[in-house]
């Protein structure tokens, strides 16, 4: 077994701590990457503080993951000892559904190994990326382009994933209005893609300070979504809404932006179902639907597309003991838009 | 100015009885068609009763129209007197918005002329199908061949297009397992063309005294959906749903039996919004999309479709008398699975 350390949450209600534990010795198929960044996911507090049910303690976070790969099985045929390494919310799945075979684990019948909390093949509790060192399989691991911030590129694995695949799933781009609810650390990400892909870019955000950073991330108009006027100019414009909220919110509200035949693709969860009206979805034959996450092929070319296009997400690197300040400050919405830990400073 | 009878409701609380108006003379562009028989749809009823609001009285109720055209204004290039001819939903629409650019009036911007309880272009309030006779606009107004029994046509004009629509829209057909929630009006339609179309179709219903008839209409399979064992044994595997259901029920029950990527399309309005569980959506990318009746030229299409194919509503004919008692066996569900008018009773 392999040494590590990192930051766990012993219970439901304790703060993160320092954390020694294990990693499997490296496999044949398997990768050890000495990890550099890990970016913290509004996900991982709902999981650390067991908001969702389900939580294994201690729990070690993370699957926003870029590192160095430092040993590589046997067998393993993509990475050699020193190429950089990304890993993402999960870390294997049953590889023989149809969803696996397609290449799209993250709807794996037998649901995912997720990157942390849960049960891996081997039996044993995954840990994430709030620590020093992982082992994954190759098959789940993702090749990193050194030519990148990698701070930056950290959040991609699964804010930049998330976003990119109903972008790609929807093939929206050149000629497509598209809405991006909530500009967090999805949204910024939904924003730089689906302008990156030629599509023209609303920002529908509550909050009027957020004007400036949406311009700056390449928005073409921002729309403050308690402005009735604003919301009324708006109605029947759009081609897709990325909505990124997962907080509670009126949903109808932005279904009536949808032109004749639109998607809104919920990305987030919020704690209560959605509210939906029929009317709604059936006077302009629209569609609201869901996406989650990518599958490893789909976050490969992503990646590969960041590297080539210069594309990051917008981060403020933090040390490891600031974790649980930085995750208050998530709560509040305090960052602009990920916070990125650097492992140096663990 | 040409002399009509019918029957109205001449409030929201009141049974139909017989009512005399008159029908504009016929205009350039004008088809006068005497009835020969008029569908009873359940909106009929929630129109006559005021339940969805802005119903105008008296109201003649009736939008699924098939008679005998005996006039045609000069400019009629479409019939001729002696033609069978069919009235739907809506006889007119702004004729200019991109969904009637595109065939699709039923989502006019401007919202359709309906076929009653609506004010015409002329700003005379519309009267509908329970009477002698109409006067349409002949690009609203469909040909309908004599092949086929008429009083199984006359369905075809709203409960037939509402179904045939999604179908088209989502291209259901060979290679697709294909749900049918609810085997009313709607229902038994859906069901005869996603079987016509090859799609494998499983009727879902909560009367398990259904399924002699879900195997008579060519369903293949039958779940009875408070049946917990049935119901997870279809889980994740239909490609669509057609769900025709207007009163309250729980859609999710229904998401789950999609498999990734599958669609419901909602072509009926319950009364209070639909709850959605976002996860629901996202854990298989499924979507929830609504569909209205269907433009004219896919009704046209739809009308050819059946008199190639043989494909007619399953009809039980009453006489204009009966109505107020037909209203009440409709809400009971005491139909299959359509009442249709026999005008020359009136």
């Amino acid at each position: 077994m392999i040494p590590a350390k990192g930051y766990a949450a012993p219970g439901a209600k304790i703060p993160l701590e320092p954390f020694k534990f294990e990693r499997r010795d490296v496999g044949p198929h398997d990768v050890q990457i000495e990890i550099l960044f890990s970016g913290v996911c509004h996900s991982d507090i709902h999981q650390a503080r067991d908001e969702w049910g389900g939580a294994i303690f201690p729990m070690v976070p993370g699957h926003e993951i870029v590192g160095r790969v430092v040993k590589v099985g046997d067998q393993v045929t993509q990475f050699k000892t020193g190429d950089i390494a990304g890993v993402g919310v999960f870390v294997d799945s049953c590889r023989h559904c149809p969803s696996c075979v397609a290449g799209l684990e993250q709807y794996c019948d037998e649901s995912p190994v997720f990157t942390y909390s849960s049960i891996d093949k081997d039996g044993n509790v995954t840990y994430g990326g709030y620590s020093n060192q992982i082992v994954v399989d190759e098959k789940y691991t993702l090749r990193v382009s050194e030519k990148l911030p990698l701070a930056g590129v950290a959040p991609l694995l699964c804010a930049g994933i998330t976003t990119w695949s109903p972008i790609q799933t929807w093939q929206m781009g050149k000629g497509h209005k598209v809405g991006v609810v909530g500009l967090g650390g999805l949204g910024h990400m939904a924003v730089k893609f689906a302008v990156s892909k030629g599509a023209e870019v609303t920002v529908l955000s509550t909050s009027p300070s957020k004007k400036a950073d949406a311009e700056k991330l390449g928005a073409h108009h921002f729309v403050v979504t308690k402005d009735p006027n604003q919301m009324a100019a708006t109605a029947r414009s759009l081609d897709f809404i990325i909505n990124t909220v997962s907080a509670q919110h009126e949903y109808d509200d932005y279904l009536q932006l949808l032109k004749l035949d639109g998607t809104m693709v919920l990305v987030g969860i919020p704690p209560e179902a959605p509210v939906v009206s029929a009317v709604n979805l059936i006077s302009k034959r629209r569609r609201l639907a869901g996406s989650m996450i990518g599958g490893i092929k789909e976050t490969q070319e992503m990646l590969d597309y960041c590297a080539e296009h210069n594309i990051v997400s917008e981060v403020e690197v933090i040390s490891m003991d600031y974790i649980n300040e930085a995750f208050e400050r998530v709560i509040k919405g305090d960052v602009r838009y990920r916070f990125v830990i650097d492992m140096a400073s663990l």
